[in-house]
């Protein structure tokens, strides 16, 4: 049997799947699998080595650990998926990945309070507003904000040190769509490397670091939800961000500010950074 | 970002690749996998799913079970990896796939003997030559040879039945090339379903069934080792083998025969069952 006919093989034995999309899928799936082999050839040895690969990518994921969800975004798949799903109207701010560092429930706290266990890091004043299509504000959307210490670790990743939660917390815009929040200057960190994911960075010659972000989670009623970072400008790792999560419209600076009388109003000591940015969710149909 | 730009940026990241080879199996890999996304346009909750499959195949791997060689065969990719490594001189016996049942350190026995303990399946005689690429016979070849029982199953599946060796064995070619042995007709049977490439073909539509069939792996010095499958012509699933394993020049008569002489040589009951093949080895450079 030709390369060919087994190709047509496997695609005509989705005749009988009654499910549509399924199928849809699961065509393209097996043309470009079998697109791979025709195009590589591997040996029977190669082949091998591509099942354990896969078998140890699957062994490592646990209930603390996705590492084929880390496959997928050091591939770029689950930027490219992330950008085909959210072709969103002009105006409206972009979306990037979620990450494996999100955890529901964290702490409701009011504007202002800074959300730093230790401040150690330098502190930053981060305020922005959540408008709508129009521009007009949202009054009582959610504001879900986490992110990584200055040390480039998420509470997560040092549960004796953060045993609750660190970094964290969930902020309501008032009724002009302001948030406001004090914390410390997140720094660039990489990806877990000490599994197969991280063995794969290293024999394709690629690093494994993320450039310093804060997440947000924003959600308001009768609009649709926004999954995005704000990336620090001038990190050194922006144009190479393992996981390509980047985009030029979410970099913002974190501007060095002298203001005393904002600093006394926030508690934070001079000079501190300073990130200012609105978010603009797409109307819900 | 678009589409286009991020599958370039995932592609410039094996720039530094100092293996031109997986340099170039990743470039396929990346972008057939980016062809999929575009394809399909995978919701979050699609991607989601996919990220599950592929984990819970993973945790069904261990040292008995290998869930992903089971999806590779599902989907054909198994037998094109076969094909497209295996493209050997004309009249050289076509290989298949070794399957996941071959185990090493099979009994050793002298032509003639019965392989199966029990002797309660249909009785066989299977006898052939091994022969080189100018037809002549090639002695001392080492033919090993394992099978399903007429219930299907293997004896590694039913290790309280046979907790030793059943329905293998290790044979060598006499000077003219010749082997043989007496063992049960083979049953088909589905390949394991309990798992989520079970799910999959369920899903699909698809039934498990392989055709019946012996499976064998052939060596000799000088000669490339062949791993092939003899199928029993007739078997209902020879058109929709679950693995795409069967070619037809592997299609074989198993004859009834009344021939007393050679029953008794045999030490078989009458009618039985007569298999005859040769296998031609292609010679190593």
């Amino acid at each position: 049997m030709d390369n060919h006919k087994i190709t047509e093989d496997a695609l005509s034995r989705l005749n009988n799947c009654d499910d549509p999309r399924l199928k849809e899928v699961m065509t393209s799936v097996i043309t470009h699998l079998h697109g791979v082999v025709k195009e590589v050839e591997p040996t029977d040895e190669e082949w091998r080595q591509a099942i354990d690969f896969l078998t140890q990518v699957g062994h490592w994921c646990d209930d603390r650990r996705q590492e084929f969800i880390l496959l997928s975004d050091t591939l770029g798949v689950t930027m490219l998926v992330d950008t085909v799903t959210q072709r969103k109207p002009k105006g409206v701010t972009e979306s990037t990945v979620l990450g494996p560092f999100h955890v529901q429930g964290a702490p409701k706290l009011p504007f202002g309070t800074n959300i730093s266990k230790d401040q150690t890091g330098e502190p930053t004043l981060v305020t922005g507003r959540v408008l709508s299509q129009n521009k007009l504000p949202i009054a009582g959307a959610t504001v879900d904000v986490w992110q990584a210490s200055a040390q480039g670790l998420y509470d997560v990743q040092e549960p004796e040190r953060f045993p609750d939660m660190n970094l964290r917390a969930v902020f309501h815009t008032d009724k002009n769509g302001r948030f406001g929040f004090c914390t410390e200057k997140p720094a660039s960190y990489p990806v877990p490397t000490d599994g197969p994911v991280g063995t794969m960075l290293k024999a394709l010659g690629r690093h494994a670091w993320r450039p310093a972000h804060l997440h947000f989670m924003i959600s308001a009623e009768q609009h649709i939800s926004l999954t995005t970072h704000l990336f620090v400008k001038g990190d050194p790792y922006l144009e190479s961000d393992a996981v390509q999560a980047v985009k030029d419209s979410l970099i913002v600076d974190f501007s060095l500010s002298h203001d005393n009388a904002e600093a006394d109003q926030f508690r934070l000591p001079t000079p501190y950074y300073k990130v200012q940015e609105d978010f603009v969710l797409a109307t819900a149909n």
